[in-house]
């Protein structure tokens, strides 16, 4: 070996050397094991996917999931697929009938996001699911088809071991506010605007 | 139903007729159908994790994808577990051992890089392998482990239908510029700073 990448190599152990250190430090302070309320927010794509992805982690560790759907309707998935796999430890509700521009009825919107809420209060409530995703909550927040108070109440009483991962653009201030792990994800490019469809796999 | 209310419900009726004209109309607008380059940077959770969720698609939907992780090393996950029932579909590699201040080893460093990306290659090469999730490498690429011209002329030569999923924080411009779907995730709150650690079925 040359004898300048010697002295690279020998820096560079001795500057991880102490990095290891400091982090061993950090994560030594690192404790507590408790539920989360984890929100996924921002304009960019990944909020739903990544909620799935935690999901595969808690069926793969053997705990329960419950995915409810505030927006979408039934449809063949490729997450619902690999889901059905494993029918004692995960279901997927989705209990929307599109987006209100389809839907077209502002009522019936509402009672949805009702309905669905009821699902996800007695999922959370009942110890033995320990994530449940409500997914694209925060939409329904946002235009206030659901009272933020009751969504605060229930993750305030929520059991202490039970992850709540609450998913959509527009997250309340509110919400933020009682989060404990809150993610934007932002669009820096995407391929629809060059015609691209939405394909599977990848979308759904 | 109150005057007012039926009057606030036939607007937004005819309001979210309006919307879906012009929805239906950018829908239509959407007919590519092809592999994409997708970019998951940021500082923030969610990269690794929206990849996997997308992982899930695609085994659901019965195409192969192929996942190699240039940072991580063999470690019991959640997802190792799930992915272990589709053994067909899914290959799960983690050709890392841990982070650079771990390894105190920059040549050995490299040395597991080159090995990683030389999976990769063979996976984006071969049209078998419908998704190839690269995690960490924008890492690798960061401190010039790899040549990033190697990566970009994968890419600009990967079979037409093969998605190609690239994670890590600070991914470089020039692989930006290439990709079709850039999202970064950015870190709005974060339990680890009020002592939390890294949990079962949400962080592996």
């Amino acid at each position: 070996m040359p004898l300048e990448n010697a002295n690279i190599d020998l820096k560079h152990k001795e500057k991880m050397k102490k990095i290891q250190i400091v982090k061993a430090k950090i994560l030594a302070g690192k404790t507590v094991e408790k539920g989360l309320v984890i929100v996924h927010t921002g304009a960019g794509k990944g909020k739903t996917t990544a909620a799935l992805g935690m999901a595969i982690r808690m069926i793969g560790h053997g705990m329960k999931v419950s995915i409810i759907q505030f927006i979408k309707g039934a449809m063949d998935t490729g997450e619902q697929a690999v889901f059905d796999a494993f029918p004692d430890l995960v279901e997927m509700r989705p209990m929307g009938e599109g987006f209100t521009w389809d839907t077209q009825d502002r009522a019936a919107d509402i009672a949805n996001v009702r309905a669905a809420w009821e699902v996800c209060k007695s999922r959370i409530m009942d110890p033995e699911w320990k994530m449940v995703i409500c997914d694209e909550l925060n939409i329904a927040l946002r235009y206030d088809y659901l009272p933020l108070e009751e969504v605060l109440e229930v993750l305030a009483n929520k059991p202490e071991d039970t992850h709540v991962v609450i998913t959509g653009r527009n997250a309340r201030e509110e919400l933020i506010a009682v989060a404990d792990l809150v993610t934007e994800m932002s669009l820096v490019k995407h391929p629809f605007r060059s015609g691209v469809k939405a394909q599977a796999g990848v979308e759904f």
